[in-house]
Formats: structure tokens, C-alpha cells, sequence
């Protein structure tokens, strides 16, 4: 047989930026080089150990088979209570789907919600998987320019004004990846009424909610019970190697999406959803609360450090595990630049070309997911590297 | 907020009869009635335990984080190994995904094939999911009618008359579900060789291979590297809720299925993947075909007892544990004929509708994913209540 070509589809979705950067990297360290990660956007820390062996009480039973589609009723009136504690909504476990991470509660959603054509806002710059995901089912994505004044999120002035025939709804990320701010209390009630105004639908990733270091996370729930939340238990909860996240839709989108997860993929992991049954326990959340204060003083002091350099920020970001830094001081080309950071001084992170078409050039993404002492030490190294350039 | 319509793609999609046979097992299991399960398209035994216990192993390390988007590469030469000593075939590695299940595996296939419009042929009857994936995706499944003299698959002569400009490919299952009947080499053969002469793209989905009580299965990398193999830890493997498959794509996709693979799900379950490696051991292998013989054992207890009562069947399925037996000696409407089984003689059962629309109404499936002991109360069972109506 002759090669063939692929589909339009796949052809449209381009490979990330940052794998040159990690294979380099890797290259690297087979010869030896020692290399700072701030490229990686998971957790450096292991899963909770009660969570653990939740797991492996589990496992010891030896029955591994599926779950209903929604996943376990336990697991579901967990995060209910959940919600009622964290935000005082009230959401029935009908109304939560336990899915294979927040990318499975995303397609879920996607899947109800678009058909070919059908346009989606969001803002740029933003989380590549979420457009691509778009584009993958057959939507397009409108990338908003958002702009640092506005801590890079979408407002209800930009969407009302971008709002046109073919748009169909919007999804929002707060905090953010890569920029970690947040959308406050008053922006998301503005921007979940003008999307409920235009009747568009509202999507809204809140998978880094947990990892937050001044005010409290805003859950889109809090304004509507029409929204769709996805969530996860991969960043705050630390258990991305599990795939384990969840999706929360409107009353009268339930049905559709009990048939869309059982034609997609049958249920979530049986052993991680009952793993997970233990990651709302007191000992649990006290673990991670610790964690959260150990990412806090790892963004203030990568933050400074950055500061000190001549890097150009906004405010500190609010959340996630990111710093997203203007490096415009150093360089027109911040991929060139992150190729030539790997090089000479070792330090492995993320280009702006990664997150949109909006000044990406002038931006690279720092994760602080690793300790203090790496860090200081990439700190150091970028210090040396741009005295000597 | 009002209510919004969802998307034609979701509405397009109906939830399985078998669900309302299901629900009403239940609700009668509630009451305290006993039901004999021959619904359940997953096999009844427990993951073999070296499997169990590789994945405490690896959860006591503690370190449960994203394995490369490809999946392990232990694993996948694990796999490699496997196709050379099972079909005599060389699969590199590298061509080959760990995925979230076999429908994670269908959703990266049809990810990189499909266009919106593109029309796919299956035969009717058919696993309903791959079907309704492939509307998901923006295609249009081409259900042509599989006879009972063919093994219900399809045939070179079925594709090639049936062909049309729209066409773009061809998805085969063998074994089958719902009928667990096969492709033999022959025809194999002839029916990759005739979607190459079309320039299609081949999908076959071997998710049942291991279960075959007669010949060996053939896959369909025997006779091409360019097609596109689904397989899956959870059948033969019984690792359901582990959700854990694999895809195996040709040489020129594999950049194309990575970059769908970071975008769709980032990385199949890794406590999962090492859980896997323990499934090719030798002590594993032993424990399967042990189970495998008693799957043969249940499918000939199952054929004979329903031959016997007045079902009509062609050959004995060779494969997967599925009997799609033709009721019509007792009724023209196989739905209400399962609802009247689950009923009266207490018998769950997966009605035709589910799998087609070729001629649906004449057939139920029996899966014998139950016991010896229960496949004969349910045969008994169904004995008395034909007697009596």
C-alpha cells in the first residue's frame, strides 16, 4: 500500500514548541549536562500517600471491572459536598461525570455542545489542548487577544463585542495556563451574563482551582447552574499519572452526555476513581494544603527572581503553578531564546509559541514545579548567561 | 438561564436498549427476584493476579505521574514481542500507542482519517459504539448488511460493489460483537487487498483476539503495514477497568496519532500501563488460556442448550463470548421479547436493536461472561417460561 493522506483535521493541529525544548533537554542529559526543569506542567510531587493506598486497598480486592458510565455514586456525592463546601452551590452527583482527566470531561463537553462550523471564544494566550480539541471536532476557535492589563483573561466587554452570527459559546480558564491569573468574582459573573444574554454556552476549566495564593478560586457554578465546569484531580490533588477529572453539566444536558461517555470511552479508570474516594479527607487536603504553601513560596520567590533579571511581568499571577514572562529585554524570538537558555545555561522551559499568536515571541513560561533549590539554581544560571551574552 | 439546544452531533446519538433491560434487572433485582446476567459484555473473571500485584508494586513506589503520550516503552516492546510470536508479523514499537481502552484507540484512528462527510463501511450488524463514534467525529458510518452465510462480516464483493466516491474507508471487527463470529485469512486477505486497490484506509478492530476457540484469529497486519489495528488489555487480558488498549498505526501516522494523542488525553493511566506489563508473563498467559478453555466450555453448553429450545444459529461463533441467536420461532419483536424474558423467566439479554438495523427485530445476544452453573439456570429457566407462553 502507498501512504496516504491524513485528515484535514490532524493536519490542522500542530506539534508543541516545548517537545523540541524537551528533546533537546534529553539529548543533553544523556551526555551528562545537568538540566533545570521549568518546562513541566505536572506536579513534581508524588500522589498523597493516603490516596495511594486507597489504590492499593482496592487493588487487594481484585475486582477491577468498569463502573456505571457516570462513574462511582460515592465518588460523585463527594465532590457534591465538595462544591456546597468550597463554593456554597448546590450541584447534584446527576449532575457530575467522573471522566479520564479534565481532556476527557473537555471532549465530553465539546462533544454535546458543537457542531462543524460553530465558533468558540477564548483567550489568547491560552492552554493549546483546548483549541486544538475545538478544531478537533470540526469548531473553530476564536482566540481573543487578552491583554496583561486584564490579567490576561477574556472580559464581558471583549466577548460582547466579538460576538457574532456563527459564534456558539465560550470557554475561560482561571487560573490559567500559562499566565496562573484568575478571573475575579465580578468578571465572571459579567462574562457568564453576556454569554447567557447572547445564549451561547459557557465553559469553564477549573482544574487549577486548589492552587490558589491570594483570593479564593471563582467557580463559573456560582452564577449559573447552565455553565459547564471541568475539573480534574491531576493538579491540586496530584494525581495526573491516574487520569482521573471531572465534568459538571446543566439539568437537561445529562442524558446526552450518559450516551456520549458510553460510546467514547465506557467509564473512567475503576481504580482511581475508588484511589480518589480518599482525596477529600481531612489528613488528605491538610497533605495538600501544604503542598499549595510550598508552590506559593516557590512562585514568590521564582517571581522576584525573574523580577531581578529585568524579566517583565504584571502582577503576581494568582494561581496554578506559572509564571508567564515578557523577556522582551533579551531577545525579538523567545523560542531562539529558549533553545539558547536550554544550551548555556541548562534550564529547560516553555516558548510563548506554544499558548497563541499574541505576542507570543516576546513570552517564555516558567513552571515552578520543582523545589526551591532547583529554582534558585536556574535562577542563578540565567543570571550568569545574560551577564555573559 | 434557559435551556439550550446541544448539539446535532450529540442528539444524532441514541442510548442503547439495553439499558432499559438493565434498569429493570435492577429494579427487580431490588425486590429481591434473581436474575441470571447474559447481558454483560465483560468477562466475569477477576485481572489475573501477577497483573494485581504488578500494579500494588508499582503504587507502594508511589510515583504515579504522565508516562510519555506514546505510553511505555516497556510496554510497547512488550507488544512488539507479542505480534512477532502471535501472528509472525514485525510491528516496531514505535508504531505502536498505549491508549485509554480500545475507544481511546478508535478515537486517535478516526481522529487522524476522518474528514467531515467521509463515509466509512462496517457491517450491520455491528458493535454500536464504532459506529456512533464515527458520527461523532463528523463521518458517516456505511452500514452494509452482513449475512449469516458470511460469518455476519464483511466480504471483498460487499466492499467493492458498495464503494462510492464518498468512501474512505473500511472498519471490520473480528471477532465480532454482537455475533463473535470471524474473518478467516481468505477473506482477510481479500478484503485488505480491495481497500488498497480503492486507496481507503483499513481499521480493524482485533479487541477479541485471544478468545478464539477454533482457528486462530488473523490480524490484519498480516497481509499490510498500513492498517490501522485496535486491541485492548480488557477482554482476554480481563482488565476492564484498568482502561487500557492500543493502537497500532502505519510508519507515516505516527507523528500525526502523537500530536492527537497530547491533545486528546495526554497519557493512558500509568499505574495501568505497569500493571500490563506483567500480562504477556508466562504465569499470566497460563491463567488465560485456562480461561479461555472455559469460555469454550460456556459457548458450547450455551449453543447447545439454545439449539435445543428452538433458537436458530448458524455455526458455532468462533470467537469473543457472544451468541447471536434468531428468535423468530418465538417472536417477531426481539425488544419485547427481551423485556418478556427478563420478566417472566428472570433471563437478561442485549435485544438486536442494538446492533443495527439488519433485521434487529429476529435476534438477541447471549453473552456468556457468567458461570456454567448460571448459563444452564438461565437455559432451564427460558425452558419453562417458552412451555408456558
Amino acid at each position: 500500500m502507498n501512504s496516504r493522506k491524513l485528515s484535514k483535521r490532524v493536519e490542522s493541529v500542530a506539534p508543541f514548541y516545548v517537545m523540541d525544548v524537551m528533546t533537546r533537554a534529553k539529548t543533553l542529559e544523556e551526555t551528562g549536562r545537568d538540566i533545570v526543569h521549568m518546562e513541566v506542567g505536572e506536579p513534581d510531587f508524588a500522589t498523597p500517600m493516603p490516596i495511594i493506598q486507597a489504590g492499593i486497598k482496592f487493588l487487594e480486592k481484585g475486582d477491577v471491572h468498569y463502573t456505571k458510565a457516570q462513574g462511582l455514586v460515592e465518588l460523585r456525592e463527594k465532590i457534591s459536598t465538595f462544591y456546597q463546601q468550597q463554593y456554597n452551590v448546590l450541584v447534584s452527583p446527576e449532575r457530575i461525570f467522573i471522566t479520564p482527566g479534565a481532556s476527557g470531561a473537555l471532549t465530553v463537553a465539546l462533544g454535546i455542545l458543537l457542531d462543524q462550523g460553530d465558533e468558540v471564544m477564548m483567550a489568547d494566550p491560552g492552554y493549546p489542548c483546548n483549541s486544538n480539541l475545538v478544531t478537533l471536532f470540526g469548531g473553530k476557535p476564536v482566540m481573543l487577544s487578552a491583554s496583561s492589563s486584564d490579567n490576561y483573561q477574556l472580559t464581558a466587554a471583549l466577548v460582547a463585542t466579538a460576538w457574532s452570527e456563527l459564534s456558539r459559546g465560550v470557554m475561560v480558564a482561571s487560573p490559567s495556563n500559562p499566565t496562573g491569573t484568575m478571573i475575579d468574582s465580578v468578571q465572571m459573573k459579567a462574562l457568564v451574563n453576556t454569554v447567557d444574554a447572547k445564549k451561547g454556552f459557557f465553559i469553564s476549566d477549573e482544574i487549577y482551582h486548589g492552587l490558589v495564593y491570594q483570593d479564593r478560586a471563582v467557580s463559573a457554578l456560582e452564577y449559573s447552574d447552565e455553565v459547564y465546569v471541568l475539573n480534574s484531580f491531576s493538579k491540586f490533588f496530584g494525581m495526573t499519572g491516574w487520569r482521573l477529572g471531572w465534568l459538571i453539566v446543566p439539568e437537561h444536558a445529562i442524558s446526552a452526555a450518559n450516551r456520549l461517555v458510553q460510546n467514547l470511552y465506557i467509564s473512567a479508570p475503576t481504580h482511581s476513581q475508588y484511589a480518589a474516594l480518599a482525596a477529600f479527607s481531612a489528613e488528605t487536603q491538610a497533605l495538600l494544603i501544604e503542598r499549595k504553601n510550598e508552590f506559593k513560596q516557590r512562585r514568590d520567590v521564582l517571581y522576584d527572581g525573574l523580577k531581578a533579571l529585568g524579566f517583565k511581568m504584571a502582577d503576581k499571577p494568582q494561581g496554578a503553578f506559572y509564571i508567564y514572562a515578557d523577556c522582551q529585554a533579551f531577545t525579538d524570538d523567545s523560542y531562539a531564546f529558549s533553545l539558547e537558555l536550554l544550551e548555556n545555561a541548562g534550564v529547560a522551559v516553555t516558548p510563548g509559541l506554544d499558548f497563541g499568536v499574541n505576542g507570543p515571541e516576546r513570552y517564555l513560561r516558567f513552571a515552578y514545579t520543582t523545589s526551591l533549590a532547583q529554582i534558585n539554581l536556574g535562577l542563578e544560571r540565567i543570571k550568569v548567561f545574560l551577564q555573559t551574552k
